[in-house]
């Protein structure tokens, strides 16, 4: 190679050197680590570097800060296969985990040209636009920002969509059934509108999957974009070489 | 639905107009906003209003701003497709931008018992570590952090890792083939280090893609944790019902 290597700072090798104990599970979720003082001391290393490196823990969705308790190993994060369709509702359950939801927007708006053309229909067509906070075991933990057509869903914001997907409705009331979806997933910063519906610091890394839906005509039936608390979730992918 | 719909706040609705006009293609690329003052005058609304609209099309690597010149329409992000194997310099370069490589560490230590499980080795194997800063048309863009086993690639460390793909070297001098590859995507804070060395400020969303690559004998050949700017990159996918 043709630098030679340095040496990682020291925070990083601390970093590392915990993130490796928590993922091969020596800490297991929940446990408390040791107070700061005390850790520090056992790891031979100042507060200031063992900070740094919890920091970095806490960024990564390892270790949770608990006001005026201290720092804990988090849960897992929650796994979302990405190689097939997965419903967030089915998804979650098949987790163990308990799903609800909370509509927080819901209006109506024409299509602007970049929604029409995401949705293949005319600028101007008239939209239905929700927000919706899920929750998890009654923890926020995403939050929905979907476009459905009105035209497509008549009388679509009479529905109950609190304890009951939004995929579900489509399929009971209009024969929907969603068949294919093209998503795209990034990394974005929480705005100060959705740190405070996830409950979280103004700022922290989220996912973004953004996703059109189409149906069995084959027919964009929603765009949504979907904000997964970055300390909370993963999706997964297999990929081979053909 | 059971919930009234709210207004949104005001900040929201303004950048998701302005989101919209650059998603569109009406505010190209490299555009220059106008001035706040002019710009809040024109939309009807106070700067502080404006100006927390502009921090999220920045934190959506959507606006770029420049010191001291103003904001600007950032370039659309770089898209990754995750359907198939697609190796960083490959990938960029089919898209037309020239990727650079600068090693940043590189070193020898034994699996910890995570590393181990996830390269099926037993614990304490020697590894190669290295760290790689990928750069496009010269800007940093990602960082690849990656482990080997030492026992598969003797004299790895004395290879040219600069100009070409470490793919690449494996095929050459160890006639190993990636075939698959099992990845999973994060959204995770960018580390002081990892800032430092991406030229952003810490705590920036990035993409955390972590895979385990398997060769053409199905032997878990690489672990690697390859961090990519979240204002530069958008990850694709497309998925069915079966």
């Amino acid at each position: 190679m043709n630098r030679s290597s340095e040496a990682l700072p020291l925070y990083i090798q601390i970093a590392e050197g915990l993130s490796e104990q928590i993922e091969s599970g020596e800490l297991a979720p929940g446990t408390r680590l040791p107070a700061e003082r005390q850790l520090s001391a056992s790891l031979g290393v100042t507060r200031m570097t063992l900070r740094q490196a919890l920091q970095i823990l806490t960024a990564e969705g390892l270790v949770e800060r608990r006001q005026g308790s201290g720092n804990y190993i988090a849960q897992a994060k929650i796994e979302r296969t990405t190689s097939r369709l997965n419903p967030f509702t089915a998804g979650m359950e098949k987790n163990g985990l308990n799903p609800g939801a909370e509509v927080v927007l819901s209006e109506q708006r024409p299509a602007t040209s970049s929604l029409a053309a995401r949705l293949r229909l005319p600028v101007s067509s008239e939209l239905y636009y929700c927000h919706r906070l899920r929750l998890l075991n009654h923890q926020p933990s995403m939050l929905e920002k979907f476009y459905l057509p009105t035209a497509f869903f008549p009388g679509f914001e009479q529905l109950e969509l609190t304890d009951t997907s939004v995929y579900a409705q489509l399929e009971a009331h209009y024969d929907v059934r969603i068949q294919r979806a093209e998503q795209s997933i990034e990394a974005v910063a929480a705005s100060a509108y959705e740190a405070g519906l996830l409950q979280i610091p103004t700022g922290t890394p989220l996912l973004l999957e953004r996703r059109v839906s189409f149906d069995q005509d084959d027919r964009a039936v929603e765009y949504a974009k979907d904000l997964y608390r970055g300390d909370r979730f993963r999706f997964l992918l297999s990929t081979s070489s053909d």
